[in-house]
């Protein structure tokens, strides 16, 4: 879809490190990771909308407000989410110590925390686990990623250029995620120079129809966060540019995450246009990425079209004209105005058995666009989820 | 938690009787069910809000602006939905043979079909197979309901006194339900007396908190309908009994429908109390019991309670206030504040295991309540919807 080059490995841009640990959260694997920018960095970053935001979101929004960020220092395991003030006072204090360990001040340091919500962040090893870790820091940022991973089944990494200047994406997903405002975590690097604010509008703007539009299982994550640090180093390159360069980026790991959310075997995208509205477009395009129904037709690659619409028709607000209404499945028309067509069953078989399923659908009312980005639900998904506490 | 009994075996109010056939749609078990009154009966019916109604839908509800029914003719396998002019013009020769072969107009038929969607319905085959159905007509309404089954597991009917009179409940399931004015397919006989304008009122009151707050996976059906019939045999009976008993049989049904959601094992009952709106604790039960991390938790009897929260916090435009909300799995507190207490895990665990799952939320920001009904998320609902259209 997009011209942007990603760099055949990822790194980081100028200035900017990483380091991760195995501190004994997790049984085996990383479960500690620290991003670390040379000098201060403009930043800025969107969390979750859920009521109850986890700690580390709290006190990420107040560190925020400064617009600055030296680092980010993340947990995988437990979440520190529905902890109370107990939990609060844990996050500050995973701020302190890493601040200590790279020599700045707690409100420079970003936190993020993930994995079971309800637990006490074990701040003492965390604390132990920080100390050192900056004789490590290494210029590789799937480091850092493998450091945040829960259940993703890879780390996820790209980079790209602008100009002179780098941007590195770094995020984890992949279930409880319908990001409203924010996503999962995902951290985003660049030697560029923005401001804050610059970079606050750009960041909201790319996030709207990337990281937003991702479902995996329609559940909104307590710690959703996605930030952006930009340090500088670089110095200043054609904005334009830049935000066509972020906006891909986003894009492309918003697809990542999609292809690895819990037991997916496929990446799913859904296009809906001709809508009435905006919110028309987004709402019909979530509704298909979301329908259980849809998921487990895309699972057994079994073209049971009629989902689709089912899936179309239950978005009871929106404007929708049967009638009117097309829909394809990579690229095989399999409805138009409302009624199956006589398709070719071997044929749209095997193009729902492709890896990534487009789905297209054609409101016909209006001009306004959106796609969606999920998977589909599997065997997988209801084998994680159903043990995922204990296991 | 109603007083109301239900009788040992459900049996037909007088005047009503069914009968079911194999005609071929499906290649066991019945796939053709009538349902007959003696004589006309006063009826209401309320159908689905999707913007795509099967035919039978757009039918019925012509056919109920009569106000009159004679019978229903119902066949599974096929929806006759996104099937167009041709789709409706099948619906009416349905009703035709339907109401031939019981000496009717065919405005006095209610049709139904279940099933795939976007396949052309086999109209020549459902016309000869309602031929000499009316020689078949029993007294028991189980024959009925095993005709209406699609991925059902079981026949589902109940029956209890008024008065003198009987009210009866004939429904199906089991997947694509979340109700929205209507749900799955129910039928209502019952023998009492009450005209049609008075029979949708309370239709309307009944449904709004059972089939309505029943959810399998979130899908609204095109085909959703429920319908109640009364011929008047047993004359006046007390209207707020009737009622009460009325709304009774839909609880309890709705009950046995989320139990016997596709691939479940548990039946989900979640009670919000304590919120700000009638509106705020619907939205909060049906985010619940339409999580599937929160489905899968339940699955797995595995007491990831943060999940709870996190479902709770995503209904963004809800009054919600993290320190005044409290939360219990079947008696017991896990949550207190917004915080998750620590409480005995075995015996949480052990609370998950039984077979109806009850999920207290109070949201302590007033004093409107709602219940939901579900399931819980197992790889059985996996199974059967990857593979649905071409088993």
């Amino acid at each position: 879809m997009s011209d942007i080059l990603f760099h055949e490995s990822p790194r980081f841009p100028r200035g900017f490190r990483c380091a991760s640990r195995l501190i004994g959260l997790k049984p085996k694997g990383k479960d500690l990771a620290l991003f670390v920018s040379d000098v201060d960095a403009a930043a800025a970053a969107v969390f979750t909308r859920n009521h109850f935001p986890g700690a580390p979101v709290i006190l990420g929004r107040e560190t925020l407000r400064g617009g600055l960020l030296r680092g980010v220092i993340v947990n995988s395991r437990v979440s520190n989410v529905a902890t109370g003030a107990r939990g609060l006072e844990d996050a500050r204090r995973m701020a302190a110590a890493a601040a200590a360990e790279i020599g700045t001040s707690a409100d420079r340091l970003l936190v993020s925390s993930t994995g079971v919500i309800g637990v006490r962040l074990p701040i003492e090893k965390i604390e132990q686990g920080i100390r050192g870790m900056s004789a490590e820091l290494q210029d590789d940022p799937l480091v850092g990623a493998v450091g945040i991973m829960t259940t993703d089944t890879h780390p996820k990494a790209l980079s790209a250029s602008v100009g002179d200047a780098t941007i590195t994406w770094v995020a984890k997903g992949s279930g409880m995620i319908e990001p409203n405002m924010a996503t999962m975590l995902a951290y985003i690097f660049t030697d560029a120079r923005f401001d804050a604010a610059t970079l606050d509008a750009l960041l909201r703007r790319v996030v709207r129809d990337s990281y937003n539009m991702l479902s995996v299982d329609s559940d909104t994550s307590t710690s959703d966060t996605c930030a952006i640090l930009a340090n500088g180093r670089a110095g200043r390159v054609d904005e334009t540019s830049f935000e066509r360069t972020l906006y891909a980026g986003c894009v492309r790991m918003t697809e990542i995450l999609a292809r690895d959310g819990e037991g997916a075997k496929h990446l799913l995208r859904v296009t809906v246009v001709g809508a009435a509205s905006d919110e028309d477009a987004r709402r019909v395009a979530k509704s298909l990425v979301n329908s259980p129904l849809v998921k487990t037709m895309v699972a057994g690659a079994d073209p049971n079209v009629g989902r689709l619409l089912m899936a179309v028709g239950k978005c009871f607000e929106c404007t929708i004209r049967p009638d009117a209404t097309d829909a394809w499945i990579n690229g095989h028309q399999v409805v138009r105005g409302g009624t199956r067509l006589d398709f070719d069953d071997a044929m749209v078989r095997a193009a729902l058995g492709i890896e990534v399923v487009d789905l297209e659908v054609s409101l016909g009312v209006g001009n306004a666009r959106a796609r969606a980005y999920g998977c589909d639900l599997t065997q997988g998904y209801v084998d994680e989820n159903a043990a995922y506490y204990s296991s």
